[in-house]
C-alpha cells in the first residue's frame, strides 16, 4: 500500500489516504519520495480549475527520491538510484513528437497527477522514460521544484537557442521567475528582470539581474524600446503587451510560460514590421530535463525554497496560496 | 530630368511630373525602368494612410528595368544590367541588422517610396545594396511583382527555415498568397490553401495548393485540429485566430505578412500547452531577394498579372481598389 494525502472533492483539505498500485508494470519505476515541491498547479488540480481532476486527487510532481524498484522492461535505472520526477508520468513514445525527442508535446502524454497519484505520499510510481537521474552535486534538498518550474523556464533557452550575447528579460519574479535569472545569468546573457515589488528588485539582482525595470512603470517600459532578444514572461496577470513588445529587437521574442487567462491583444503591425514572434511552452521532454539539472549542478542554480514536513501539506499550500512563499515550497519527510 | 507619374496631394490622380534627381551619389544605381509593379501599399502611401506621404509623390516599388549609370563607388553593377527595385531605396549598411544580412530589419532603411521618388517614371535611383540582378531565365515581364509581393512570402520560408516535409497553409489567396501557394509547392511542401471564394479553390489548386479549405467554415476548420506545421496569413480581415491556431501542430506557427488591423486576440494556453508561436515579418534582404529570383526562375514561378501603358496609371490603380486584380498589376511603357 502506498501511503498519501488526497483530496476527496474540489477545494478539499487533504486527507491520509492508502492505496494499493497493484503489479509494478515492465516499464515502471517506483519511487521512495524523499521530497516533493509544490507547484501552483499543484493547487489549480485541487481545485479542479481546469476540470481535469479526478478525486481522491493525490497532488505533488516535483519529486525527488529513490528508485525503490523497477519493473522488467527497465535497464537503465536500478533500485538506490537517485532520481526525480515532473508533470509527465508516461508519453506514448511513439508519435512523431516522441520520435522527435520533444515527449512533453506528446498529445498522449500521461500527467503525474492527472488521472494518476502523484507525490504528496511516501512512494509514487511513473514510466521510466519519464523518471531523470540527479546528477553529481546537485543540492538534492531543493532540487524538487527544478522538476516543474526549473525545466518550464530553461525549455525555451534551448527550444529558441538563446545565445549568450543576447539581451534578455524575465517578467515577473517569482516561483518561475526566480529560477529563470538564475538560468540566464548562468547562460552568459545581459538580464532585465521586470518586477512591480520594490523589495524583490535587490533579490532579483542577487539572483543574477544585471539590470531591473519596474513592470508598472510605462515611460520606463517606453524607454527600452528595441533592447531585448528574448522576453520570457511568467506571469498571469494581464500587461500592456504591445508596450513590452515595443521593447524587442528586430526578430526579438516574447515567449509566455505564464498562463495569462485574458486573452492577448496583439497588434499585427509591430509584428510585421520587426519580425517579432510571440510563443508559449509546456515543461520540457526528458532530455532536456537531464540537460537542465546538469546545467544547474554546474552553475549552483538553486531554487530558493521553503521547507515544510509532508504531514504540514496543508499549510504549506495554504502558504502557497497566500502568495507569500519565497519562492517554492517544498515538503520532506 | 526624370519623368514621372506623381501624385500632388492624398487620393489625387496621379499626373506627369519632371523632377531633377541631380548629380548620381557614389554608391547610387540609375535604373531605366521597363516594368512595374501595383502593390496595395502604393495606393496606401498614395492615400497617406499611414501618414508618411510626402508630395508630389511618386509612388513604384515593384521596378525591374536595365542599370542606366552607376556611381563611382558601384562596382558590382554596370550599365545595361537588368535589375530590380524593391521596397526599399537605402540600407544604412553599419547597424547590427545590416551586418547580420538582415537588411530589410534595418532601423533606418529608407522606402523606395517613402521621402523618395519611386518608380513610376521613366528613370528611378536608389542605393547600389538594394539594386538586385535578375537571373537568366526569368520572366522579364511578370518580375516586378516578385521585388515586393514575391520577396514577403518567400522570405519567411528562409527565416524560419520552414523544410519540404512540413504541412503548410496559405490564409487568402490574392496578390500575396497567389505567389505563396508557388513558392510553398516548389519547396517540396504539402500545400493547403484557406479561401472564401468558390471561384479561386479550383485556381487555388492549379497555383501549387494539394487541399484548399474554407476558410469561413468553422466545421471544416476544426476538423483540420493540428495538421499544419506553418501557416502564412496574407489577409487584411480579422477571422478567428485561435480556431486557426488550432489547426497547428506542436511547435507550429502562424506567421503574418497581412496586416490586418483589429488586434489578434489569441490565448495564451494553446501557444503554451503545444509550443505554438506567432509572427509577422517585411519583404527581406537583398541576398534573399537574389536568392528568390533565382528560386522563382528554377521553378518557373510567375507572378499572374495583368498589364497597363504607363500612361493608364490611373485607370490601373482604380482596378487594384477595386479588389478585381487577378493577382498584381503590372505598368510597362
Amino acid at each position: 500500500m502506498i501511503k498519501a494525502y488526497a483530496a476527496l472533492e474540489p477545494k478539499g483539505k487533504l486527507t491520509e489516504f492508502e492505496y494499493d498500485p497493484g503489479e509494478l508494470g515492465p516499464q515502471e519505476v517506483e519511487i521512495d519520495v524523499d521530497y516533493c515541491g509544490i507547484c501552483h498547479s499543484d493547487l489549480s488540480m485541487i481545485n479542479n480549475e481546469w476540470g481535469l481532476s479526478e478525486y481522491p486527487l493525490v497532488a505533488g510532481h516535483e519529486v525527488v527520491g529513490r528508485v525503490a524498484q523497477v519493473g522488467e522492461h527497465v535497464t537503465h535505472l536500478q533500485a538506490g538510484r537517485l532520481v526525480g520526477l515532473g508533470w509527465h508520468a508516461d508519453y506514448c513514445q511513439a508519435c512523431s513528437h516522441c520520435n522527435a525527442g520533444d515527449h512533453n508535446l506528446c498529445l498522449t502524454a500521461q500527467g503525474t497527477i492527472v488521472g494518476h497519484h502523484g507525490g504528496f505520499a511516501d512512494k509514487v510510481r511513473a514510466n521510466a522514460k519519464c523518471v531523470v537521474s540527479l546528477p553529481e552535486g546537485i543540492d538534492v534538498k531543493s532540487a524538487g521544484p527544478l522538476f516543474c518550474g526549473g525545466i518550464t523556464v530553461f525549455n525555451p533557452l534551448v527550444q529558441f537557442d538563446i545565445k549568450p550575447t543576447d539581451k534578455v528579460a524575465v517578467i515577473g519574479i517569482g516561483g518561475l521567475g526566480h529560477l529563470a535569472l538564475q538560468f540566464l545569468n548562468a547562460w552568459g546573457c545581459e538580464v532585465t528582470a521586470f518586477t512591480s515589488s520594490e523589495s524583490k528588485s535587490e533579490e532579483a539582482k542577487s539572483l543574477g539581474a544585471h539590470h531591473t525595470l519596474n513592470s508598472r512603470d510605462s515611460e520606463a517600459i517606453a524607454a527600452a524600446a528595441g533592447r531585448f532578444d528574448f522576453m520570457l514572461s511568467t506571469v498571469n496577470v494581464k500587461l500592456d503587451w504591445n508596450l513590452y513588445l515595443s521593447t524587442l529587437k528586430p526578430k526579438g521574442r516574447l515567449h509566455f510560460v505564464g498562463a495569462t487567462l485574458e486573452p492577448l491583444d496583439i497588434n499585427v503591425f509591430g509584428l510585421i514590421m520587426q519580425q517579432r514572434s510571440i510563443s508559449g511552452s509546456p515543461v520540457g521532454s526528458p532530455g532536456n530535463i537531464a540537460k537542465m539539472l546538469e546545467f544547474a549542478a554546474q552553475h549552483n542554480i538553486k531554487p530558493m525554497v521553503e521547507m515544510f514536513k509532508f504531514s504540514q501539506v496543508n499549510e504549506a499550500l495554504a502558504h502557497l496560496e497566500s502568495g507569500k512563499a519565497r519562492y517554492r515550497i517544498v515538503l520532506e519527510k
